[in-house]
């Protein structure tokens, strides 16, 4: 094969079902669709608990050895940067003795089944010196970033609201039995899940949360984690709003929904249509309303690497931007933040979640308060 | 002209502006498109404080005299319908009069400016045993009654979400001046206005609320009554949801939309498209989604008295729908509720609305209890 | 009642169903709605063959009386504007006799049953000199309004293309009899009825069809009229596109679409949402799409007679703007051209339904000629 | 590396820039994606006119070499699937030389620059006995094929309409220079670019069309190829529509947008939303409307290879299905047709776009009749 220029980094996966897929495919694309890439993913090793399937999954996704034991690939020096897909329980232990073995890391949300398990993992991790990134991808829809950059930019103006929900259906069903219903591999169940992915984005998007009132809510008799959350929320910038998550909201498959309304404009956004943010501009026009943007012009973040103006991207597509991110910060050494969300970000989402939960215990509004 | 058969009903009407247009307007189109009408509305007096826009007013809408003075309508024994569309501050005295004097009574939402002035206007009232309607006229809009029949037939199964938002952006003004933001007139802002009308198509759909966290907000300086609403709720059937109102939505003009999810179906609305449902049913259908129902079949509601299917109605023509239910039931009878509010169900809202309030100021979770 | 102080106008109206219905309405509406009136509307009398139906329509609407003759509403000089919603073949005949007598006229769409009737009901008209309208209501939507008004400031540039497609689906039954399967009573099936309003349309908002390469079609076993029309169509003004109208689209209720392109910018329309215009502008701007304009604002066309912004019209209204101008344009001698339809627009349109028909019998391209 | 169990197929491309892009990008994702993979894809060489260019496409998407000269994959051995991407005046001379150096072959659309260039290469290459396929991708759109599904499955019953338009808006600059402007090297403008698209996935939903009366248009000065196309069609089935493609309709970036009719429901779909299909069905439920129906549920088409229900796929991601397709038809020895287009396919949309245009120059409608 024809050299590449770029240098290279190993990597490391913990987890091949749907998060090792999705990184998987992310580093390969990376190789070809963001070129040239600022460092060529080699797959080196992936581990999982079922060695079949893991080897399996090295064939698959082309890593160069599967095991059944991550310490084996904290042990490979070939590996620059540790990946961890894995279940909510393995994220503290391998994260940080992959960053304290100087790999640079990736760890799936939620950080921690908790905000003090995502504290000491960001505590342990920030304390090596590697990059790290929690993996709130949806921060790397380009509608999200574009959204992002206007409101940087100042076209909303003051902002007033902020509206989030991620809605999901595939949870009603009692019999259903996987790890994300066992409260401890998972810490939680939608709150960790969905919730948090639209904590971070509220955060990315309109600034620090400063109380909350709300609850989570079991609907499934039997089950052991939340199935949904529902919270009124204040932001330090005075705005005000929503945070809502559930998956048992029949006909919503993965609809996360976000609105921002400000004192020039608002914005909305449905991750159905990921391709699409809805714009609207109080500039006077006669002709008034909201746009259908589809976010595909060549102007447009990341957009320069895919396809002419209208040729929509998938769901998929978000963590190539992500972990292209990570690598370019790696191969710069410049920060994650603040277009990628770091272990702080995944510690402070933990910190929202657990207000939320505990203001439906007290009965009472949560003030936020984040350690540092 | 032709003398119709229908008995006849004198209309008093309380306020010209606004409400009096909308009620007016459908006053007169009862007479032939809800043909035949139960009671044919003959347009008596008209009063107001302005005395030449009122006599204007008898002018365009063909009341028989115009008034300065309300108490001439109480006093006149041709009118045997009383519409109170005044200012908040207006509705408690004279609509208590009204029905005093042995004339049934609308009155504008909210009933009254808060719980208290609420349960009294429904307790004198109901006390003078005359037909009682607090106009939410939402509850008539044929999507909404689709809704609502469908949910007591049981297709959504059990419910587990509704979500309520009522999203306008008229008033990011801090000049506009009207007596909505005048807090001995209107009581509150947004809350009283859009909150309730939220509130009341909770109950409507989805039964009584059991508690709310949440709060009040107001954005334009030197504000005296609020701009926006945010609560999570519980309601009494187990469901949890949201329930949310603003004045400040950017490009948001009329948009009260709501959700609602069972363990069967979803159902989706919003104001703007108000001759559209959106209906999703977990049936197993290999083709799954959300039909976008276009209410203007046949056999939907209201739809006997318009259009061929696909032409659609306007937001004025849920008024015809309310008052011709209420001359329907002072026809024949029967009973406001539970398909029309009742002045009950006007001191219910104001209740919730009170709560979340209260929650605002206490930073608790605040559980409704009725006064009966 | 209160006198009103504008002139008065006696209506004269001929059918009492569907289109009798939409006009009586509007009519009605007219008083007060379009405050003050240009002159008031006195509905003297209403004709149709079924005495006891139409005895009962007068009932309804409040006409003075009724009759099973029209000839008598010809003789009646009480009345000024004969307002013919009959069905099409008795189109010519009243219409010319209500002329003759001095009346000024309304007549319901198609013209005539085809365009050399057309043409000579036009032609006899014209030569009293009375206002005459052709009942191309969709011209008064405020959304085609705006378009029109929109395309003549410039605002789209040099037109390119302009596709119509006027789709419903009601007749998909063979046992339906109405006279609108008949074609002496009819002239034409889908075509007179919904085509029309297709070709009316593309000339109100983008000027003269040049030239058609189309057909019509039946797929009914044994209906004797025309079920649909395809057309390629070129203009004077070099833009090309389709015409295109059929009754047996399963879904679509009422769905009049068309959108047009423009060098600076589209439109798009739906009658199912006929408060939504789609407008795009290639203003260079980074969020770039379609919007969707709630054509509700203060300042849009017909707006300043309803409600607030948001608070959406229905299809019967469009008949009050459409007899308002009617009667806007007798009280004062102004023209029903440019924004109402003629009797020439009627002819016209007739001319350009003939050239489809032809071109399907001949196979050939067919150039518009107008007669004069 | 693991080795992989699949046999191996060597790739050689033709085209490194759109298509190029494209099909590299889809032969990668095979190998994991679509796993196990019919035939493991092995990317061997790749060869364009600007030899430095290619070069860094070789780099980029890891061809083995690069050439300035496609004669030099013809010769190569190790290639057993050669993929025309290049400009249109060079499919037929390598297409053929590759089928007849034995080689499988994939050419992009339009198959040839008109009807006989097209049906040549079709002769040349069906005689070889390799497999072929013409690259209509937009047949391997999920929606696309569940359409195909429920049409065959007579979900629809008879078929009354097919309307498909193709709307673009990127040519709108005089200044504008590709070869897509090149008579010579591109045939034709939107009729071969875009057109052919219509009329392929109009043959593959709807069967044959009998009768085309229609034009092809060019708007901007000096172009020397056509801009846009109209045409009404009638389809052996009985059906009745339209066919459309424009580069001039602002606003539409990939609007490829069509609506089919049946007796017992309709579908519609938009490329820009290519995840969602339309579904209405006669079925006689009071909730009647269409389905927006997200295709991305287990058992609908190629959803076995992706991601969770809701989570979208991309316009790229087309071609791995179409490639995968071709992969599968060599591995198992099946044929191509029906889901895939053949070059006989290829040769039959360019038949109907050669009397679309032979259309507007005679002025008459054309009957389509295919060579065997």
């Amino acid at each position: 094969m024809v050299s590449k220029s770029a240098g290279e980094i190993g990597i490391g996966m913990l987890g091949y079902a749907f998060m090792g897929k999705a990184h998987s495919n992310a580093f390969k694309k990376i190789s070809y669709i963001t070129w040239p890439p600022p460092l060529e993913p080699r797959l080196v090793g992936i581990a999982g608990r079922d060695t079949e399937a893991v080897g399996e999954a090295a064939k698959r996704y082309g890593y160069e050895y599967a095991t059944g034991d991550w310490r084996e690939l904290i042990a490979d020096d070939r590996i620059g940067l540790f990946d961890n897909g894995g279940p909510n329980s393995l994220h503290a232990e391998p994260t940080i003795a992959a960053a304290q073995a100087g790999k640079h890391v990736i760890c799936e949300k939620p950080l921690g089944r908790d905000a003090n398990e995502s504290y000491d993992i960001w505590q342990a991790v920030a304390a090596t010196g590697v990059k790290h990134l929690c993996a709130f991808n949806y921060r790397f829809v380009p509608a999200v970033r574009l959204a992002r950059e206007m409101i940087e930019a100042g076209e909303l103006g003051e902002i007033r609201h902020f509206r989030g929900r991620y809605l999901q259906d595939w949870a009603d069903d009692p019999s259903l039995d996987t790890w994300r219903f066992d409260p401890d591999a998972a810490g939680s169940g939608a709150m960790g899940d969905i919730g948090t992915h639209v904590i971070d984005l509220a955060r990315f998007l309109n600034g620090e949360i400063k109380t909350v009132s709300g609850f989570v809510k079991t609907f499934v008799e039997g089950r052991k984690v939340d199935d949904a959350l529902e919270a009124a929320v204040e932001f330090d910038n005075g705005s005000v709003g929503t945070i809502e998550g559930t998956r048992l909201a029949l006909g919503r498959r993965n609809a996360f929904q976000w609105e921002i309304n400000g004192s020039k404009g608002s914005l909305a956004f449905d991750m159905e249509r990921l391709n699409e943010l809805q714009v609207f501009r109080a500039d006077g026009e006669r002709a008034r309303g909201f746009k259908t943007v589809l976010v595909s012009e060549t102007n447009h973040p990341f957009w320069e690497y895919w396809w002419p103006p209208g040729h929509i991207i998938g769901w998929g597509d978000t963590f190539v931007h992500e972990l292209h991110h990570v690598l370019k910060s790696i191969a710069d050494d410049t920060d994650i933040a603040p277009y990628g969300a770091t272990f702080e970000d995944g510690y402070r989402a933990a910190e929202v979640a657990d207000a939320i939960v505990r203001s439906g215990e007290t009965g009472q509004r949560e003030t936020i308060s984040y350690r540092t």
